[in-house]
């Protein structure tokens, strides 16, 4: 089964908000089975309505519309698809008489418009409003209508209008949809991911080129986020347990290709949560000094629930004075070396260790611009050093991009940093070693 | 001037992620006055994009692509056009040298992948991404090639292609893409910005529903934003001059009627930025003392250019330790009040002022969840403190969602607060009193 989205709406063209119903509605279809191809947004428009329902109809199994199905003269949708289709509209009783009671409820007046909201289009299927006045439409197509959208009988599509507030629609789909439409595909998807760390999104993908570009029945598409690649592996199958059992091979291949660059498999953990994770599985606790980042690391780590147990303090160090007096940078490093050098992250990342008296030190400073380049220490150089237990690892980073894209830069790889150091740390442990017991 | 926007993603029509871009085209379209009425998502499937490119060349001035300009093999957007058109695609020397300095720089080899970016349909225009490795394209159809889409010689419609990666699309579309575009339009829409905040987005819609609900030439459009209403002023005309002319009188009306919550009428400006402005104005020095948002106040202050003159050093202070030990919270605050409390979190604003010997401090703590929260103090109850010279103001806040929408909201209002109480400290001075010298 195929589905695709149509949303209506000026002020989405406009730009004034973001389309996250096109996004819900397209999580919806996946976990349902049901392929999705298309997604379109048009305006209150009848004639470019027609044209997008129109097109739609004809590559398509299901037609979701979302909004234009409020009070106002612009709401037009499920007049402009009974025309189409040549269905009389009519009074719903039930519908009616719930906005009337909407606004015996608030001591306000229905106005004329509302009652246009209660139209249906005959033989629809009303799918009620708990969270607002405008009910949804179900239409199944028959076969002569099928036939102008170049449709069989057999194949005939259906058409689901819900209403465009994102509450209304989320709702009406999880308590009605979502049961209605399970009965009409017979397969499911099943998806599994894997995310990476510390490694281009060219070359995961020159790693993984034969998985990507595979035609099989599972796909593997690469994402790229800052400092990160995650990857979809995605099959269908009859039922879950054969679409798992077609992802699971390919899921174990990836991670015997990328090593220790996979952070994760579950879909909702996140790198800090990761980095956290460690921390906690190793009982070692974690301080950040933060110059550049001016706070962003120990943000993004504090954002884990649970971190209270091993993050204690952390300290922005943006001024040179702060360095010394907060953290034990020597004058002298400063004067020598800058206070965007490798030997003065390493001082930051042993002060704050002492004086946090965390296992683990994270230290950046850097040149996130716009001004403050200098030939030699060009806008977007940022040190890193890492401190686990005594050990310190220091990187230079090149980044590019504007001031906050290079502290995004610089946040996330100090999280992988300080993952990869813990890693190492740990490898080199031989059997009998043992920290913090 | 028409233009519509197409893109391209398997992970927008899986749900993956949500569809920024569009909104953000849409948003620079209106700006420059060019009508948008078609928004369209597909994957990346080369007939799918062929028929979609095809629809949108039959139909608009403009088609805009985005994304499918990435290294792997999914990222076709420039061969199928190039396919569609009959254009060759040749390596351009400049990009390439881009690209293979980026992988230079990061000490890493440029993958045969990555040299497909530097690909560019035979007469296109360029667009440099300094954000990253796909250089932008843009193409002015040919009559000949034109006429394929049902087009004349004189209304050959242009296509652009933009990269996916938001960050790299809205620096291209803002550094280049707008520029090039503003000549082909001949209308001019000109827009002011009004930033509100400390105000619920129903507060001021109400001050303002006679502006917001009139069918004048000049729309007032609100956007909410977390602790935040931004307000949009828009008329369109000749030239700019007499849509200035329009624009003008409202932006003076809505400061007039909501005084100080307008904190700037830049668009560029930040409420971070605009606090950084009134404490650079005062030559007061600031420092943060941060517990549940656990330096993302800092994060978002040293977001500002130039704020090292006034931010020297700042406390990520989570554990009850850290409050004593290194801001010189009393025990005895902590045990009696517990550390969520308004008397612990004024302490923690004057002990940071006192350590860090700034003019300004802002401290927070509270319960950002999921756990931690009682009946008496539950998840989402934030303690807000400022100390401005020592005189310390402290609010209580009680905030809706999860973890990351409590961080966030605590963070604006405290944002919100510092420059309330700063503004009220100077406001309180009669004329002689002088601050700070």
């Amino acid at each position: 089964m195929t589905a695709e989205t149509l949303c209506i709406g000026t002020e989405i063209l406009l730009g004034n908000i973001v389309n996250t119903n096109a996004a819900y509605l397209a999580a919806e279809y996946a976990k349902l089975g049901i392929s999705s191809y298309y997604q379109t947004v048009v305006g209150d428009n009848a004639e470019r309505i027609k044209e997008c329902v129109s097109t739609a109809l004809g590559r398509s199994d299901l037609l979701v519309i979302s909004g234009g199905l409020g009070p106002t003269q612009d709401d037009i949708t499920k007049e402009v698809v009974s025309e189409m289709l040549g269905r009389k509209m009519n009074i719903d009783e039930t519908s009616l008489k719930n906005i009337k009671l909407f606004f015996d409820r608030r001591g306000k007046k229905m106005s004329a418009n509302n009652k246009r909201q209660a139209m249906i289009p005959e033989g629809a299927r009303i799918i009620d409003n708990n969270n607002g006045l405008a009910p949804g439409v179900l239409i199944n197509l028959s076969g002569k209508e099928a036939a102008k959208f170049g449709k069989s009988a057999k194949d005939a599509p259906m058409i689901l209008m819900l209403p465009g507030p994102p509450a209304e629609l989320t709702a009406m789909w999880e308590s009605q949809v979502a049961g209605i439409l399970q009965k009409y595909t017979g397969q499911v998807i099943y998806s599994a991911m894997v995310k990476v760390c510390g490694r281009a999104e060219s070359e995961v993908a020159e790693i993984l080129d034969d998985l990507i570009s595979s035609k099989s029945e599972v796909t593997v598409a690469p994402y790229a986020k800052t400092g990160e690649v995650h990857l979809r592996i995605t099959a269908s199958a009859e039922d879950e347990k054969s679409a798992k059992k077609l992802v699971k091979p390919l899921v174990k291949e990836i991670k015997n290709r990328l090593g220790d660059s996979v952070y994760t498999t579950q879909e909702e953990t996140s790198l800090e949560q990761a980095v956290v994770e460690l921390l906690l599985a190793n009982e070692l606790t974690v301080t950040t000094a933060e110059s550049c980042t001016g706070g962003l690391i120990a943000g993004r780590l504090i954002n884990v629930p649970g971190v209270s147990e091993i993050f204690k303090s952390g300290y922005i160090t943006y001024s040179n004075k702060a360095k010394r007096k907060i953290i034990g940078v020597k004058r002298k490093s400063l004067e020598k070396y800058g206070a965007v050098s490798a030997q003065v992250v390493k001082e930051m990342a042993e002060g704050a260790a002492f004086y946090s008296k965390a296992d683990v030190a994270v230290a950046v400073s850097g040149i996130a611009g716009p001004d403050g380049g200098t030939p030699e220490k060009p806008v977007g150089l940022v040190y890193i050093a890492v401190n686990v237990c005594g050990q310190v690892t220091v990187k230079d980073y090149h980044f590019n991009g504007n001031r906050a894209k290079v502290r995004n830069s610089a946040v996330a790889s100090a999280l992988i940093l300080m993952r990869q150091c813990i890693l190492e740390y740990y490898s080199r442990l031989t059997f009998g070693d043992k920290v913090n017991e």
